[in-house]
């Protein structure tokens, strides 16, 4: 079950590493991201939950194995490594950070540590459900901070990258801090709260538009929101109007934005309706909420589709997934690769927060131990040996972690646009020291 | 199972529907897109066939009714209303353009002509497939056209939104012309061809790189690709040339690929290895792809990630699903929205395609019957009442198609920059007849 949602690279290297005999060493591969994207100063971890999951119930089955067997990049493997496949299951330790943190480039968000070839194989799902989650979450909380007071829902599902997409793009823009999502599978799954009332097609299928509306409220009643720009905006507002409460209010969907709202809201008094809330969509994105709220425009509750999921102004993480430390007996070795533009840093780290900066050091060290200023080690043991250490938190839980974190980072950096003083992150001295030996003994094979 | 794969306000609606008794009443709607997105002037139609498996599998569970039961949506909704859901199928029409057909802003790439409730309900579901594996056709048809003889393949999957839009990206690279995907699962679900061989980490896992080598032509023989750049490009190179045949050749994934494809082709070339073929990764796209060519740079084959599995440069079509019509007994009503900036176009509508131009009709039009030009309508039905009426071809047969009727497009359109001259596409006299009386009887509607 799910063991095939990985690159067939994957797979080769595990045929490799059983027919050299590697398959007793463990090592330590670590999940980051290399550089921030557009314009964000931070981002917001998230993704783990799906990807416990997928270690705990990872297994191949017979059809898979089968499968496997038949493709001509396992001509050469033995049938032991196919046995060996059968009966594999995740046996070793995944350290993460907490759902919900603010992180930064170059700091792991997962260390797993493992037999070579149980860490090997998740590289690819970890990174596509780790990375799209974090994109989202931190694009939620982007436009969240942004919106201040007024809420945000997510809309997007119907442009997200796929069905699945949707539904976990509702799970991390919740994380990030909307207060909920239109997508009814992130609800029931994750008990994430839904909104949704109508859309134009509900409209058109009355002949008359104040039909609509009626029939709209008889079934929701203070829950109703008139989506009032099918025909005319200020004609759906006074249509709207003239039913009177129960309502939650009116949404507008096209148009000027602050022109619209300016008038609906004037037609709403006018009708003694001070408590009818206006919600706008309409390819919004923080920068476009920016300009309304300059722009004062009285809107109460901001509606966010496609920018929010899929991320658009910065669609992908430059996310990986590098082993940095390989275990044989009690043969211990640091490894990196120097490829241009692309370095990493071998051995396995931990993330320690300040209230000012991140030290990532070495995950043997203690940063704080000895006196001075007290640190967070952001890196937490969740699986140990094949097994959940604790039960993981829900959904709100989490979200209630990154809104408390977000407000404890610099206001300089929860902005529209790179801040010019970003959030420092040093490396330890152990840290580098190791990786100096690294290359000195990199240097030295290579002259050999 | 899937029915909550949702919008909630489909269901809100859907409950509207039931409770205004107008559960009978048969709706069409169809999917489009609004706007090529940048630099496009063509998309490629993907994601047909998990549209299809959806509306033939569409249920609710009896959980998934319990769990809207429990929302304030739907406190007013009568007990009927579930009885209702419980035992909906979808019981229409599907009418769809071919998968791996070019199409245009504004024609339909699919219909659903069903009871109101049946046709609403599938919008986002349909939307998210059908919109997330056009655009990425749409982006490996443009990959592919640049590549020309080159072969590309999709490597993408770990930068996808979510693991399921990693296998759906294989899927539709595949359709846009890629030779195959490194991503297991597609290549079980599909067919589709697999590739991939081995990452940094084999090569780190082993003290000496020449060791890691020999160990993969062990394993692969003829299919060995070495991945070179690790620690020294040209000195993985040179490591790869010792070990001679066989191989497939090597794959360089950092640097400045000009200049190290040249270097490399050299090394290979003077140890007599002039089969062993060059591979190029890193952060690839249709416009890099085209400066290596412009430079003459010697690679074999382009394997590319992000930029194709999330479709960077353009990551979303302006993909809707609108209600064009409605029929009561022997009553029909056509219907439109009139949204500034968002306008449809009322009645059920066909594609007709001629050599230099389509036009888009009514879906009761035979245009070409009475002579000239021939054309070919384009939307064809798939599922009739609720069944499938042929079997849907497999990626093989929908790649071909792409790749044909990719060759039939101008040379124009078929280049990295919007075109000055867009394929044209054209409404017949009786559509826009129509659409006028559609706006009149909306104005005096306005007016009463």
């Amino acid at each position: 079950m799910n063991a095939l949602l990985t690159d067939l690279y994957q797979l080769t290297m595990a045929a490799g590493y059983f027919e050299a005999g590697k398959i007793q060493e463990t090592a330590t591969f670590e999940l980051f991201v290399r550089r921030l994207p557009l314009n964000r100063n931070f981002l917001v971890a998230a993704g783990l939950a799906q990807a416990v999951d997928y270690l705990l119930n990872f297994r191949f089955t017979a059809g898979e194995l089968d499968y496997l067997r038949g493709l001509p990049q396992f001509a050469r493997a033995t049938p032991a490594f196919f046995d060996y496949l059968a009966g594999l299951r995740f046996t070793g330790d995944l350290f993460a950070v907490p759902e919900g943190t603010p992180v930064f480039p170059g700091e792991p968000l997962l260390a797993v540590r493992a037999p070579l070839v149980e860490a090997q194989i998740p590289e690819t799902f970890l990174l596509s459900t780790i990375a799209f989650q974090t994109l989202i979450a931190t694009k939620a909380a982007r436009i969240v901070e942004i919106a201040g007071q007024k809420s945000v829902v997510e809309f997007g599902t119907r442009r997200a990258h796929s069905p699945q997409a949707g539904v976990l793009a509702g799970r991390a823009a919740y994380i990030g801090g909307c207060i909920g999502t239109s997508n009814t599978q992130a609800g029931i799954e994750f008990g994430i709260p839904v909104f949704g009332t109508a859309a134009h097609s509900w409209v058109q299928t009355f002949e008359q538009e104040t039909d609509a509306f009626r029939r709209l409220q008889t079934l929701l009643g203070p829950n109703t929101v008139y989506l009032i720009d099918t025909y005319d905006t200020l004609e759906g507002a006074r249509r709207a109007a003239s039913l009177g409460n129960p309502m939650w209010g009116v949404r507008i969907d096209s148009g000027n934005l602050v022109e619209m709202s300016l008038a609906v809201r004037q037609i709403l008094d006018q009708a003694g309706l001070h408590d009818a809330k206006i919600m706008a969509t309409s390819d919004l994105n923080e920068y476009k909420i920016a300009e309304l709220l300059a722009a004062k425009a009285p809107i109460d509750a901001f509606g966010v589709g496609t920018d929010l999921s899929v991320s658009a102004d910065a669609p992908s993480l430059s996310a990986v997934y590098k082993i940095v430390e390989l275990r044989k007996g009690e043969e211990r070795r640091f490894t990196a690769k120097f490829s241009e533009g692309k370095r990493t840093l071998a051995g396995s780290k931990q993330i320690f927060r300040f209230a000012d900066r991140d030290v990532v050091g070495c995950s043997w060290e203690c940063l704080g131990c000895a006196g001075g200023p007290p640190s967070e080690a952001l890196l937490q043991p969740v699986i140990i040996q094949g097994k959940l250490v604790q039960a993981l938190p829900g959904v709100n839980r989490i979200r209630s972690r990154c809104l408390d974190r977000m407000k404890r980072l610099p206001a300089s950096l929860r902005t529209l646009f790179e801040s010019k003083e970003p959030w420092r992150v040093d490396y330890s001295e152990e840290l580098l020291a190791l990786n100096a030996r690294v290359e000195r003994s990199l240097e030295q094979e290579e002259k050999q």
